[in-house]
């Protein structure tokens, strides 16, 4: 099937970028957008995000061959329950949130009977908002499809080619993998920067201006990821709650076994953790998903 | 009084990066350099990391005003001993290490009658060895440094300006509190790197390619600091261990009123949490110790 119309529903940074992306690398796609607030409606009107912004969702689906809902993982029901009656025959319903398994069974109970195939592309960037967006947030980034088991291969395809063509790497797998994939690799790690940069704004002993200050040893890094959006990931760990609980358990048996080995003064058991841990980064470096250059090439342009 | 020769002792990042700052922003003054590695010895003489790279220590100290000690934490005794009998009378000691309090009483010991004024420049990269180093590390970062109560006015005012001309802007604290603050700016976030990484790879049911492959989605920020020197962050956990035992107890306290947040339900309290934290970021953007471009500005070069 060839999509004509996309409906992108939530036009922030995710869904301002994938209307850009659309208008940047598939040109003959038709787009229609809606946000539930003005203010967002009139800058991506502004902006240019989508063609056509529209003032329901109603609205902005009726033509659409695939509606995809860009709102916080904990407003997709209700997002839904505003296109039902609107959609058009043979639509695909998809989405960007965070986790999978809760806004798939959300999104089935609102639209009984649609085509739903979820999606989360694995990009993002600490801003959101209309002008967040850009037309390249998806390129060499992975975008993870999670079928349900009575897809129809053909609407699949569809929107694995729909993801390639903003430049993303498609991966299929179960909403359940997905989950848990993405608990320890995203949401975890988001749990414990917004904690830190927590406790560290708490302490009495060490000023919030001496914690800026200092920032470069090794704090900043963590408060870019505790800067995002707080609806969404107030949602995302609500959404995919058994998962990220079941990942902050053994993040806490680990913490504490080094933590024993610096009180009891074991240099050897820190110097092994602290060897194993680089080849990560290697790989990570090597598959192009981070800046090999020191310190992600910060001391080139802060001045 | 005038610096006209700085010994570097350890010629790795930190010490590398000195010789080459020296080189550029302060041409008229000598440097000599030692590393108890052979190998980071030819290394740094074919890069010119020094002026002279020296056979021993004690062969480097000789005509030095100003001694560098920039060996691991853990080493600063030893290396201190090496150059025992070999001070030009009015020099001064100091080093780089990122804890204060142990390494003034090692160096103090191994030293006695020296003056010794230790330092902490707060800069890096998650790269170390005699290629690593680069001359502008040290440009906006800050260089904290600890006198001690007897310090001659004389001998910190030269190396207070030694390190602004090396681009740094100083402050000056007591050990105890350079400790505490370091312990939440640097430490704290560096175990905890080096545990979420740990505890990713451990995983049975998501494979270790799965976490490099989604890494963009949080967690790969963390993978840059526990990619660090495994020596010298061993050496930092168990001098600094008071401190870092401290904050790390704050932490957990913290992370545990979040999962219990998680595991009730509790929206309101995750989405006050997250909003606050977004502060600091901003705090730190406005202070030039971050890159305020999203993502770092990874989105512009990563292809």
């Amino acid at each position: 099937m060839t999509l004509r119309s996309v409906a992108i529903i939530g036009l922030g940074l995710l869904g301002g970028s994938i209307g850009l992306a659309v208008r940047e690398f598939l040109p003959g796609v038709a787009t229609t957008g809606y946000d539930r607030d003005g203010a967002t409606r009139a800058r991506a009107a502004e902006r240019g995000l989508v063609g056509q912004v529209c003032a329901s969702a109603a609205e902005a689906v009726r033509e659409a061959d695939l509606v995809i809902f860009c709102v916080p993982v904990g407003a997709m029901g209700e997002a839904a329950r505003e296109v039902v009656g609107s959609l058009k025959p043979g639509v695909i319903v998809s989405d960007v949130g965070s986790s999978k398994q809760t806004v798939a069974r959300e999104l089935a109970e609102a639209l009984p009977g649609a085509a739903i195939i979820p999606a989360h592309p694995v990009a993002g960037t600490e801003n959101s908002g209309p002008d967040a967006g850009f037309a390249a947030l998806f390129r060499n980034r992975w975008c993870i499809i999670t079928p349900p088991d009575d897809c129809s291969p053909l609407q699949l395809t569809a929107l694995v080619q729909f993801w390639e063509a903003l430049g993303a790497n498609v991966e299929l797998m179960s909403a359940q993998h997905h989950d848990l994939v993405l608990a320890v690799t995203s949401h975890l790690p988001h749990l414990i920067a917004y904690t830190i940069v927590g406790t560290a704004s708490d302490l009495e002993e060490v000023t919030q201006g001496e914690v800026i200050k200092y920032s470069a040893g090794g704090f900043r890094d963590f408060t870019r990821i505790a800067a995002s959006d707080p609806t969404m990931w107030r949602d995302v760990f609500l959404s995919n709650k058994e998962a990220v609980l079941e990942m902050l358990q053994r993040f806490t048996e680990d913490l504490t076994a080094l933590q024993r080995a610096i009180r009891v003064g074991d240099g050897q058991q820190l110097f092994d953790h602290f060897t194993r841990t680089r080849a990560i980064r290697r790989g990570i470096i090597e598959q192009g998903q981070d800046d090999a250059r020191p310190d992600f090439g910060r001391s080139d342009h802060i001045s």
